[in-house]
């Protein structure tokens, strides 16, 4: 690869897309020469020379754009959604036939969201008690947040590993829901509020002290600097990569 | 009532009731003059010289005592649970024959709590957005708590009153209990983490913009500033007044 | 003053007055019928129609506006900073001759900040210890913000009311400017971080338990919600108001 | 060492001291075999079976408790304060010539404390700004907290490993203190506050999100668990250790 990387972007129309797109003009070692959106030609992505892609697009076109980059040796960063081990495979199927080829399937590209559910999973063996909560704007239509959910799934996992037993709690009258939703015996708590973008907070205790861990995203842009570290590694990391984390030295 | 408030403490063994009785004999203007507990006669108090009680006893017995007291022209500041509409007619009608005594029954003694309900009802119909998280120890038995319970409904009421419809709410996949329990169209959250003890949290949002109203209470003598409050005002107040905030000048 | 009140934006291509032009378009009840900008004749805005103005200008500028528009009985909402004494006895000058007009000068137009300030006050009275802490992005020029020196000010004359002395600080050994700066004798800490927009959290404590009322704006749209506010009351309101709480009920 | 562990403690009247004895008696797999205090003989020690000791006592006696413990082959799990870079040569001193026995000087037993300060570290490189808030009683004799320091200093370390330049600022104009205290370049901000105990946030930010990590200290058998963790592997780690992150597999 070359000192300035060739970035096409897919899907540079979208919110997110035409962020990527800034953020690649902007950085002093990427080059934007590609937009490709819905009913583009992905042939014009060979001819402007596009060592990557970043593909910010939907479910239904994602695999077509993949299976058109690795067949023409161009590396992907991908934000794109409904990743499922099916998916997966196959895309370690055309992988196998481009051995120097990079994709990079990441759920989250937020550095702040990525290092708050690696702390939550360092910190889950030290306390007796943990819960999740996540703030978003009211226009959100799951709950709780996928972030919530995969946090609360990495904290149940490492209390398992060090022989923690179930959270202690007494509650014997409740309301329904009063205590959340029970995410791998981790109770995950929703709240939607007009004014907020996306937050988190980790919420954990022991005898007389408690850690909370915070990601407050206040800005779409927050997901860039994850977008161009992908960038920048993913030629040295061929063949496919599930989470950013494994670019960022988190593991 | 003279300089110095002679004052009996019910309940005077319990963990709430000797933190009173610590604080009333801390105060310059408050004297202990009887410690009473489960089995000890009351007749001891009119002995004692006790012009006001404070009770922090059970639902059991709590009438009795305040039967006692009443006609005995004795003040009381109460922080017993289980008043409900029948109990309070009861102690009205009592008082109407001692029409010089005052009744204090509390369900809150933390003047930080009684603020932050105070606030939360007044800031509530300023935004689009409201709910109430909780969030105590592990060994509390009822979720949410009843100050979360109350506080909702205060709120509930403020955005009835200013014609506020339901806050947005774009949920249309959850888990179920992922967004809380409803207490009258408001979302309550509880969480129950060990080295908590007990706090509470009212997030309000509108067009780009939070306020938050955090209330921590990190002690059991938080309670005592208020039961002191309500000593020193309850001879000013004959009749039956429910909830301190009617002492502090909050209404 | 008609349904609907014929609006001129003065500042209309600046960051704020941009908001502002776009939420006076969109609310129901007001109509935008002249967006002036440095250079623009202020004559356009009588032919317009406009009834009242809304003004986030400069310092340099704004008094010649306001006398114009006070002149010609338009009323007057504005955002610029920069009234001492001097030019707010000036306005009174003017609006004496012009009885029916109504001028509006507000420093601040979140009704988030406007009501974490009210509760600040109201509860400082309450509580032994309180202090401010301001968070912004790091481009900010002043420190602490002109929010937080209000807010200390407000939490200092309450304290001073309430027969209050200074608050609890043992502190013997301190590194230079570990406390804070001191306004009025309340200290008042000032965070820069990359990320944050503005936000700032009052923390005030006494045994047991604290209070905390925070106020986070994540966007500057926060502003327009308070900018209608004051345009809806402002012919309801002839002479001079200095600060958005006086339309809110909230004194 | 046997499967449980037989400890004196030392100091163990005091208030930390005494809370170390409860934990001691209440672990299933330590022993309290000997509560030594100002007066008593360390002889006592011996006699008892005291296979490790724990000192919170005082900087002027601590250095003969561990001379004398050292030279029983007494492992010492240590918390009292004062020790500097000559002390912790005179301790290595005394180890080398018994070389099965460990001691264990911590500045800080809190296990949520120490995740704060490590996670502050690993996090710094990823973002642009980085600011310490620390929050506590006000009867606290010195601003900012050790803890503060410490972590600010990491802070720093980790942002030079890294190549961070300074964290943006672009204040101008600012009252004496508002941005707090300069440890290494790091701000830091000291709030004192009745009814706190010893909380501390770290607020790190870079473009569109913000990490937050808080850590609360409510009471002080916060420490107690920390304590057991030294208990439990000193006899593992003979010769000297500084900081009980090196039994935790934090580093």
């Amino acid at each position: 690869m070359t000192e300035t990387i060739k970035v096409g972007v897919l899907g540079a129309l979208g919110k997110v897309g035409s962020e990527v797109c800034r953020a690649v003009e902007q950085a002093p070692d990427t080059e934007l020469v590609a937009r490709i959106d819905a009913g583009d030609d992905l042939g014009g992505l060979v001819g402007s020379g596009a060592e990557a892609v970043v593909d910010f697009t939907h479910p239904d076109v994602v695999m077509d754009n993949l299976e058109f980059c690795v067949r023409h040796g161009i590396h992907a960063v991908v934000g794109t959604t409904g990743f499922d081990a099916a998916r997966l495979d196959t895309l370690r199927g055309w992988l196998a036939d481009s051995p120097t080829t990079g994709v990079l399937v990441a759920p989250n590209f937020s550095i702040g969201a990525l290092l708050m559910m690696r702390f939550a999973a360092e910190a889950a063996r030290w306390f007796e008690s943990a819960e999740v909560v996540e703030l978003h704007h009211p226009d959100k239509a799951d709950a709780p947040s996928g972030t919530a959910r995969r946090t609360a799934e990495l904290i149940a996992a490492a209390r398992r590993d060090a022989g923690l037993g179930p959270a202690p709690d007494a509650t014997s009258t409740a309301l329904e829901g009063a205590r959340g939703a029970d995410v791998d015996g981790i109770r995950v708590h929703g709240l939607r509020i007009r004014g907020m973008v996306a937050h988190q907070e980790v919420v954990l205790g022991g005898l007389g002290e408690t850690l909370t861990i915070r990601h407050d995203s206040m800005d779409r842009a927050s997901f860039t600097p994850g977008v161009l570290a992908g960038l920048r590694a993913i030629a040295d990391h061929p063949g496919l990569t599930v989470g950013l984390d494994h670019f960022l030295g988190l593991d």
